[in-house]
């Protein structure tokens, strides 16, 4: 069970109360960007069907078509919002073809978008999952266009799951939805040096500081024995407490608030530091 | 009547409820940025008037100074908004001179901000007009600075008109208001080649993924024939109905969300292939 | 008393209503940039813990790690809430480290955050100053990460806060707060002109227009000669009213709209112009 989950099982049992008060709480996720105003559409869509929604907006600037990226970023975010939230995701390249459109209860929260592997991360984190197809369009805009779902069928959609119709009634069950593989690592070869001991793995995550997070979690990392990571060339041992017990430069790698290992670099960059992007691969090792 | 009209109509048809709800919904198109808070402070300045009024931020990217692409954005997102809801458009390199600032019921919505040519896509799009000129201080707030009416002006007053306040009382009569000529299709020059017909049009909005709208609409499509579009030195023929339906890599044309003929790389950016901004010349054309 | 000032007197003045609504007015001024999603966690936090508060974004585009920048965005924005707003700011480069989270009354408002300057600005506005260290960690999330105690500590107290749990309940008082030093105007020293007066200071702020806010205030400005200005080897004589009543191109000084001083090129970014950053050194003189 990942840092998250559990903090998404505390703050329901410690705030079920949110449940109760008839919250109608929606995220939006997408790769629009923030210059044109389409994530201020979708707000608009939600407020003439469900005027009393509160809307956060996660984050618009997904590289465009990332799937993967916004997955990981709704994984992220999802945990720490009350049970009953819906998410809405649109990094969305196949909008206006064959790609179907989705709506799922998975585990607390409702996910609400592409069936493209962008809940990924969330069907990671609970269960059960109510998956249905949206296939009812007296649930969208009366005319929907072929380049904007977001607008015309995901916002209204959301907008009546907040209003409390129930999930069946959007669409048809859904056998099967698609899932991204998410990179895992893999353990190190056998070397000749069989006192060492790790894992292959790779930046999962370059944050808007610089931080760059791998796909180690705490599981990857021994109690006892000091861990190294090599990535770039570099070799940084140990894990900090916090970015500031290094000094001003210092590359450091600490377990993260999202409970990824991460490589930092105090106050600064370690994306720029080490030309280090998502994909690059990195090596957690130890000595026996 | 535009794609963007008939989805306002019948967003008002499907969902009259909202008006009945008393809902304060408020939205906020800028050229601020977002470094600096000046949105947020807005927001401040509302909630002390009408705490239960709900704010969408349309965007706050508008390029510095430049009222057409801020009055594009707001023609392109206000259809979406539910009757009632009062827009404030902020572009205002008059700010502080003689320039009026103006409140006007256009359609089913209201605007709000400087009498710059700002409302003039909302405009096209809806009767009756009722336009007035800000002239009552006692809806400003105390002290009013020369560059921020932003702050001291229209969000008060549009937290007052959300509170209630009948538009005239806010201010007199404005018999006209400032329009922009949004550049506008003209047929194609006759040719030697007399079964060639067409527009001469441009682009009017690259957005946050490169795509090129233009200002041709679907009425500048004919059934039959197909189209052809040619742009720096490109042409691209037939309409495509989706991206997703070209190879990566592709230029295709669609006719976009917003009811334009737009220019778009698949899973790319076509303003980066094709060096092209706001402005540049498109040819539509069609042969018998 | 700054213009800021004596608009917050004016505001809870005019509007004493805001404060019996029991409204829940919470902003987010963080580094954290908007890609990641960081901020939005943090309103899934609060929408937890207090389901029907209000939350506006100052900005979070902060310069990482830039205290000051801070503390001043939030100096010019907090006059213009109502009364009882509670800010919540992360700018943390100490953040798991010995350094403490505080809560504190300062005026009409809350800071939630860290202790380290980032409400220095606030507290040059107003008093009384109740001030705690956050140190009930069942206020907080369950799990507290070394890194990202906006989501953990900052949001939940801050939340609490709203739902009306005391200042005192949520930590022990502390005697005193980090302040940082806002660097303050110095006079010119004597030169062989004895008729020659005024102040050496600095540019303070840099807005997304590019205008550069400098450390002179109104207060700074003598009533009757006319001032100059220089900055960068140029020399800008008088003030003008409005941006808009130079012609686009001109650099023009103004009283801006948080009471300063401000370079700007009409229509341009005195930024760009002069090469001017904040820190820049600015005199401002007269002549009997």
């Amino acid at each position: 069970m990942t840092t998250a989950v559990r903090h998404a099982i505390l703050i329901s049992d410690l705030y079920p109360f949110a449940r109760g008060l008839g919250l109608k709480l929606i995220t939006l996720l997408t790769d629009f960007g923030l210059q044109d105003g389409y994530p201020g559409i979708m707000k608009g869509v939600i407020w003439g069907i469900a005027p009393d929604a509160q809307i956060a907006d996660l984050t618009h600037s997904i590289h465009p078509q990332d799937i993967l990226e916004g997955a990981l970023a709704l994984g992220r975010a999802a945990p720490y919002f009350p049970p009953g939230t819906i998410h809405v995701g649109v990094v969305d390249p196949g909008v206006g073809t064959q790609r179907r459109a989705m709506a799922a209860r998975i585990g607390g929260c409702f996910f609400v978008g592409p069936d493209n592997g962008l809940c990924t991360a969330l069907l990671e984190q609970g269960e059960p999952l109510q998956a249905i197809q949206l296939d009812q369009p007296r649930f969208w805009l009366p005319e929907v266009s072929s380049s904007f779902h977001g607008r015309d069928i995901f916002a209204p959609v959301a907008a009546h799951l907040a209003n409390g119709v129930p999930l069946g009634d959007l669409g048809s069950p859904l056998a099967e939805v698609v899932r991204l593989t998410i990179p895992q690592p893999t353990p190190l070869p056998g070397t000749e040096r069989r006192d060492r001991h790790g894992w292959r793995g790779q930046v999962i995550h370059v944050d808007a500081f610089g931080n760059l997070a791998t796909n180690f979690t705490r599981k990857h990392v021994p109690d006892a024995p000091v861990i190294c990571l090599r990535i770039a060339g570099q070799v940084i041992c140990g894990l900090s407490h916090a970015f500031g017990e290094g000094r001003p430069g210092e590359l450091v790698a600490i377990l993260d608030s999202s409970g990824q290992v991460s490589l930092c670099e105090v106050n600064g960059s370690a994306a720029w530091r080490l030309k280090a992007a998502a994909g690059e691969p990195v090596e957690l090792y130890w000595q026996d």
